[in-house]
């Protein structure tokens, strides 16, 4: 199993977006933790076997983020599979998970497999569209998701996804004092060092994607800007 | 935190049923390993807190299967929380968690609280109405949610729920070769000795429930007919 536990700084990159080889060496090399290769939208078989061969070629951890069951892969270091807490349907709470392992069960390597407790935090996300999620609310209702996760379902991550917009640091550092056990994931709109910085002050592990399409350099700087955070709240 | 994994026979009382004190004297001596406390419909705080008062004459351990917010009382040895796995909205997987949590959060005493993950197998039954659950389909359904349940989520307990109808003792059989670590707990239509020790050859747990307000000495033998069993498959 991938130390997750020990993982800060996570690249992750998008098999339906293109990246040249030269970014994705920098990106590979960069000092990060692990690459997560995933996306919402786009994403299929081919182009993940494609980029799963060329991050092989360096040494980073390399995790799969599953959302679609034909897009799964073999010979990622970990499969990271998303509950989404807040979907709109049960279909992606476990619907999807269900038929999975109707067609697939025996065949999953469980011991390469963690579950992450998803809270869409951006309803104009292609994530939430994808998922029908809903904006919990306010704060008080992320911090129920985050016992649910935590506490009642006792799952290893609990990831807040912004998608594509900057979060509230206030709330990252409230569901941060809210958890126990599980890991806190955060994702969405970080551009620049400041910003990792600054959610790395409250979440375990901050996931940067988008602006390694933007802006290489300034994603390469995240790196040190989680670094220079130091240990989480 | 109550030993369920060494429950074999437990007996559901539902709050909202008349039982005389000479009938629940003889269930809760009966040897069972401990009185469930649940129903699907007209469970209220106070018909819960008279049931677990007069439990609580006898040594046997009492828990609450919580299925509504307003009627979880204080003071039972074990909360057992359903999730209900093909349940047909949000709600009944994980929305009303949410919002009990929202409102409960810091009281809740973790140490006695413990997910069942559910799967209804009755249609027709008030709990698959009121979850509107739907049945999985085929016995390779069942076996997914199983080991959703048990690897996926890594849930404490799967629950195969007949709810008023004896279910097929071979979906039970091969529901119990697929889990490794969640305790299989049957429950439905268990109305004598020989169908009690029947599915406690394959389900770790065996929840008898309505014949106790039918025939409660037909009820009674249940616990022997248990035993009988031996260990599980």
């Amino acid at each position: 199993m991938q130390s997750v536990n020990q993982w800060r700084h996570v690249f992750k990159l998008d098999p339906a977006k293109e990246i040249d080889d030269d970014s994705l060496e920098k990106v590979c090399e960069s000092g990060t933790d692990a690459i997560m290769v995933g996306g919402s939208t786009g994403v299929t078989f081919d182009n993940t076997v494609r980029l799963l061969s060329r991050v092989r070629r360096f040494a980073v951890p390399c995790c799969l983020e599953v959302s679609q069951l034909d897009a799964v892969v073999p010979g990622f270091d970990l499969y990271l599979v998303p509950v989404v807490l807040n979907a709109g349907s049960p279909e992606w709470i476990i619907g999807s998970h269900v038929r999975g392992l109707k067609e697939y069960g025996p065949f999953v390597p469980w011991e390469q497999v963690m579950v992450e407790g998803y809270v869409v935090l951006n309803d104009d996300s292609s994530v939430a569209g994808v998922t029908e999620s809903r904006h919990p609310g306010g704060l008080k209702d992320v911090k129920a998701y985050a016992q649910l996760a935590d506490r009642l379902l006792k799952l290893p991550i609990f990831y807040m996804e912004y998608s594509g917009t900057y979060g509230d640091p206030e709330w990252v550092k409230e569901v941060k004092k809210t958890l126990t056990d599980s890991r806190l994931f955060y994702g969405g709109g970080i551009k620049n060092a400041e910003q990792a910085e600054e959610m790395a002050h409250y979440a375990d592990t901050v996931v940067v994607g988008n602006i390694i399409y933007e802006d290489v350099n300034q994603a390469l700087q995240t790196v040190e800007g989680v670094k220079s955070a130091g240990t989480p709240l």
